[in-house]
């Protein structure tokens, strides 16, 4: 079925961009620069229909379903007539679902309800054909037609006749049957609404899991109805309602995505003891954590009354998330409370368990017959790794491939997060040329390589809260996404990004916030109306990388820390730097078009005033105070670029000395301000090594910031 | 109390302007066009702290009740901390509520927990102080708390130091006890968030009456269990469940807000009969109304099953909604049905009854005695007002203040609805002008005067989504109620525009949709990222006026019309036209700053520029190409504009008929395309007058935009 992938994905991009744009001459570069469709994730197969032409999508618009009586097909075509709604402002009565003898635009064909509740590899494939005239979608399972339906949506496009899908075969299907995202509600809470427009998003791009980082030393978020003080004394009243995570089940898996809970034990739960002391292995009394990083606090795997609550507890909330896999962390245990306890010391030497380590193995083994009685699959983090265990389990490998080749050898099951973590905040090309089978799992057994299940992106929430939560999130996980579902060599960088921009626009439609927020949060900032001044800047900056955010934070963070400052306003990823970076590239490689110097000077004018211009407001605010010195640094650079740009329009050489004066400027204004990093500062010296005749070379991110 | 209150508020605001910028010369005019505090509603007495100063809030922010065992005011006090977090993007946890002993910046002393449900005419005065150590707030009731919060949170301004609250000190009370906003969920449904947000709106501006239109010809909206088939066969499924409508009046109470269920009937009911057709004065079977405007069909009013029904069903309605108003409807029967049923002649004969509005009266009469049976008070539209009916019923007009005024002298009590109907898209200034007390209200007895209750704003939803709807209401509902809470003589719009302006953003904090819905519906229209040129052009434009839309639609519109065109997508009121036009009057009156010629000349070249860059989207899409007429006119009259400008620069006079050819080319460019006005049409021609020496002269909206 693959069998030339590489010659039959560049051969169909380009096909569709003659067929479509009706342009005869493009080079291999522009085909894959410029794709007029903005599939994200990119199909295993796509061919554009021989005849061209394009489906219009108008008020008769319906779609016609071979079996309208399964509920569970009703109602994935109900939410996607919702979704072709949101994405071309007509309205849900426009359009129809017909059956039976009645003619549909649109004939969606499901061989099998898929099952309640989701499982771990169902069939997700569909194949889907558009011609002028209908279009038909064919999946062996309800599953396969969600997928199928998310493929056609992103197809929809504006055209000369209105909204209209163009015509094109698509037989598709996912790399790996667990595609996740993490969210932790532990460390800042994210409320219902947060989640929901989370798991829209999620569904558009094919993602599988959401996986729920529940209670954490920073809060207990579920209720308990056996344990209520869980959630009382635990969560600052902070939590989810049975109620709300029924309906959030429900909302995942009408959009074919799996909910696995996940309670961390037996270190990250200081939460729970607020309330249960008696599980510690310290003395109490404990409060809620608002500090970040590892705590001492860890469960007493010693005493017999831990796995009475744990079972009851695991009982309940087997019961309340209907996934087979249930999530019991397991990272992080540092030891300390075991070690000064001298009846867990007393414990290990009888039982003969020489270390920490053989402790949290014997509490994960008595915790997994919990699990496990309990219907459930346990799952956990690199640590729980022990050959002890039953080869059932799952780990989730946060340290690498290296890990995840290790437990594939051993016969365990495995996720790779680790490249995945948007909380540090690294660009989406980052992210993206992480693969789970490269290094130490490329080289496993065929054998062992099925035992590595797929990935999952991770959102750890110690720096952002329910209003920029969207935005460290999305797009970038998009493209995670297609790491994930598409063929292992769909990995062409400028592609991505091209459509990575429009995927980022087309998620508004389901209420992220992650681009609508951005102005809201400047104009907030700035105290006024007008904050184009104030966005020149912060477009083309980030926040500091890794975890550099906790090292240069003007005070030690907490749980209370103000998230409404520049750091937390900025983009992960600067797109208008990325393309400043794309002109000074073609200008120093003299293969740019004309009008490329015209643009650059304009940009750096503009630049150069930034400070000027910024500075009345930063008198009246102390938010725009505290970015002025990454706004002088800008002004700075710009004007040594434009003298740049000046010595080579007179041909002229710059004075001595000029260029080492230069590039020590453009070096300290990359130095991190306000845990921010000015990511022009690379292309600048580009351009003074250009006119200085050196070879322009890489300014690579101060080591503070990136770490 | 408000002895010379024109004086006392020039010098007020004067007095903040020179305490808070320290601007010691600043002219009258100035200290209106540019107010350093944001409050809209202006209170009815404010005064600068003579020592200056403000109050930082900071993390550390604590409120103190002076009864924190007052369930209300906590919650009251919790929602505000929500807000709070919302307009600063600080956290929750930062805020603390604290009582007896403890501390806080914040003091909040309330009298008396208001009614539940909360009922006309409980008083909502408050007097807040704020110094630059603590502030004090005190109202006899939680309501009063509620409003002062609201003011407090228009306070909050960022500052040098973060955020800060000016010290002040504000004596307030509304002028008018009923200050509503109508929205129409029967023409199209509003889903319950769009309720929701526009709930926390109400409440930022101190609107007190939400009023529901529930339904009519198009649908039936809320869930009747005794009745069942009115939801079922009438609404498409899109209507409210008992327990949706719950939430919302709770949600609505929690803000100080009524809600008031309106059921139109005899007339507009054509959605009750798809399910109940023998409620109806003629045959059905009936079907939802899909086109919009008066309907024949009408309830039987002369069928004891009709009242049995309607006892019934008022009886389930009158538990559900607690206020006790319950609007009837009661407009707009056109009578067909009754003059075309033998029976219904028959009885109007054997009763006495000599025409239609008789018998009307008669079903008015029926109904009054069921709604009074359960406890509620009648209200409806003017066409109910006729001396049979007791003096206790509540007469909305939507026919003007001579409707008010007859009420009021026959002892009923009015709210005013002419005026304020945000569906003609009218300028904001059209709205603030119209006062319930001018023309025949104006001149009535104090006594009567006290029968006019205050007024509402209507949304009728003919051409208003869910997407659209916000900026439908927002921000012009805001000046609408400042002129219902506001002593009568704070009238200057210059004032009213620059703090409606910072209002408009500010809501954006509540999730309302009017500023951050734009983007996302430009771009959908023109299906690339970059839609600069195509805004341009967009935020020039408005919806033609008043009933326009209806006759200028390229076809007869109905329920299910896409409303994602550019008409649905300009704003009501263009601000940039606004500013343009400013900027015009300036030149023309030769009283300019430097550089506003040079501005006029940048803005005017290019906008000459639109339609030759927005023409290659235009191929692309047809929503783009839908707007060229408007572009290229936008391009032709600033081309004109342009050459004025250069005949003043050159002191030359422009060559014979050259004007009248300049002013005739606004003229058409000011004619309706696409459903739009191109606003910048009337300073264009003072520009171009101005150039010929002629004085320039204002230029009306054509006739058939504006009706």
């Amino acid at each position: 079925m693959e069998k030339n992938p590489v010659r039959s994905y560049f051969f169909i991009f380009g096909f569709i961009l003659v067929g479509l744009l009706i342009t005869s001459q493009v080079s291999a570069q522009e085909r894959l620069l410029a794709p007029p469709l903005n599939l994200m994730p990119w199909p295993a197969s796509i061919n554009a229909a021989p005849e061209g032409g394009s489906l219009l999508i108008d008020p008769s618009f319906a779609v016609l379903l071979n079996d309208a009586s399964d509920p569970r097909l009703q109602s994935v075509a109900k939410l996607f007539l919702d979704d072709l709604r949101r994405h071309t402002g007509m309205l849900p009565l426009n359009f129809k679902i017909a059956s039976g003898s009645e003619t549909g635009q649109f004939e969606i064909q499901s061989g099998a309800a898929s099952k309640q509740p989701q499982q771990l590899g169902e069939d997700e494939s569909y194949s889907l054909t558009v011609t002028s005239t209908k279009a038909q979608l064919k999946a062996p399972t309800t599953l396969g037609v969600m997928r199928g339906l998310q493929t056609f949506l992103q197809l929809v496009q504006v055209s000369s006749q209105g909204f209209a899908v163009p015509a094109v075969t698509i037989d598709d299907k996912p790399r790996f049957p667990w595609r996740g995202l993490m969210i932790d509600s532990s460390r800042h809470f994210m409320p219902v609404e947060v989640i929901q427009r989370n798991l829209d998003a999620m569904a558009a791009v094919k993602l599988n899991v959401f996986h729920w980082h529940l209670s954490d030393n920073q809060g207990f978020r579920v209720e308990s109805k056996r344990f209520p003080k869980l959630q009382e004394m635990g969560s600052d009243g902070l939590y989810y309602t049975q109620e709300q995570i029924r309906q959030i089940v429900a909302y995942a898996h009408d959009r074919g995505i799996r909910v696995v809970p996940e309670f961390d034990m037996p270190g990250h739960c200081t939460a729970w003891f607020v309330g249960y002391p008696d599980l510690a292995s310290g003395p109490g009394p404990y409060s809620i954590g608002r500090q970040f990083g590892v705590f001492d606090p860890a469960m007493d795997p010693t005493r017999e009354s831990t796995y009475k609550f744990l079972d009851k507890f695991i009982g309940e909330m087997a019961k309340l998330f209907p996934d087979r896999f249930f999530h019991i962390g397991g990272d992080e245990v540092n030891g300390k409370q075991w070690d000064s306890n001298p009846k867990i010391q007393q414990f290990m030497h009888a039982h003969g368990l020489k270390n920490n380590a053989d402790l949290q193995a014997y509490f994960n083994q008595r915790v997994q017959k919990i699990v496990a009685k309990y219907g459930k699959v346990m799952e956990g983090w690199d640590e729980i790794l022990r050959p002890d265990l039953p080869k059932t389990i799952v780990i989730q490998s946060w340290r690498g491939q290296k890990s995840l080749a290790d437990a594939a050898q051993q016969g365990y099951r495995g996720i790779l997060s680790s490249g995945y973590y948007l909380d540090l905040v690294s660009p989406t090309s980052a992210h993206y040329v992480v693969d789970p089978f490269t290094g130490p799992t490329a080289s496993l057994s065929d054998v062992d390589k099925q035992e590595v299940l797929g990935g999952e992106a991770c959102m750890w929430s110690e720096y952002v809260s329910a209003e920029t939560v969207d935005s460290r999130i999305w797009p970038r996980m998009a493209a995670i996404a297609e790491r994930l579902w598409s063929p292992q060599n769909v990995t062409n960088i400028d592609s991505m990004y091209n459509r990575l921009s429009t995927v980022s626009q087309w998620l508004d439609a389901y209420g992220l916030t992650h681009n609508t927020q951005y102005n809201v949060m400047l104009r907030r900032m700035a105290g006024v109306d007008d904050v184009s001044v104030f966005r020149e800047l912060i477009d083309v900056v980030e926040p500091v990388k890794g975890y550099s955010r906790y090292a240069l934070a003007p005070a030690e963070p907490n749980s209370g820390t103000p998230m409404n400052r520049a750091v937390d306003t900025a983009r992960p990823e600067s797109m208008p730097a990325h393309q400043f970076s794309n002109l000074v590239d073609a200008f120093v490689s003299r293969s740019a078009r004309p009008g490329v110097e015209a643009q650059i000077r304009t940009q750096l004018e503009s630049w150069r005033d930034n400070a000027e211009k910024l500075q009345p407001l930063a008198s009246k605010s102390s938010f725009v105070q505290e970015v002025m010195p990454v706004s002088h640094s800008l002004s700075a650079i710009s004007a040594g670029g434009l003298q740049a740009l000046d010595y080579l329009d007179h041909s002229e050489k710059p004075p001595a000395g000029w260029d080492q004066q230069q590039l020590t400027l453009v070096q300290q204004a990359f130095e991190p301000k306000a845990q921010l990093l000015l990511m022009v500062c690379p292309a600048v010296q580009k351009l003074i090594q250009f006119s200085a005749g050196e070879k322009p070379t890489e300014l690579p991110i101060p080591k503070r910031a990136s770490q």
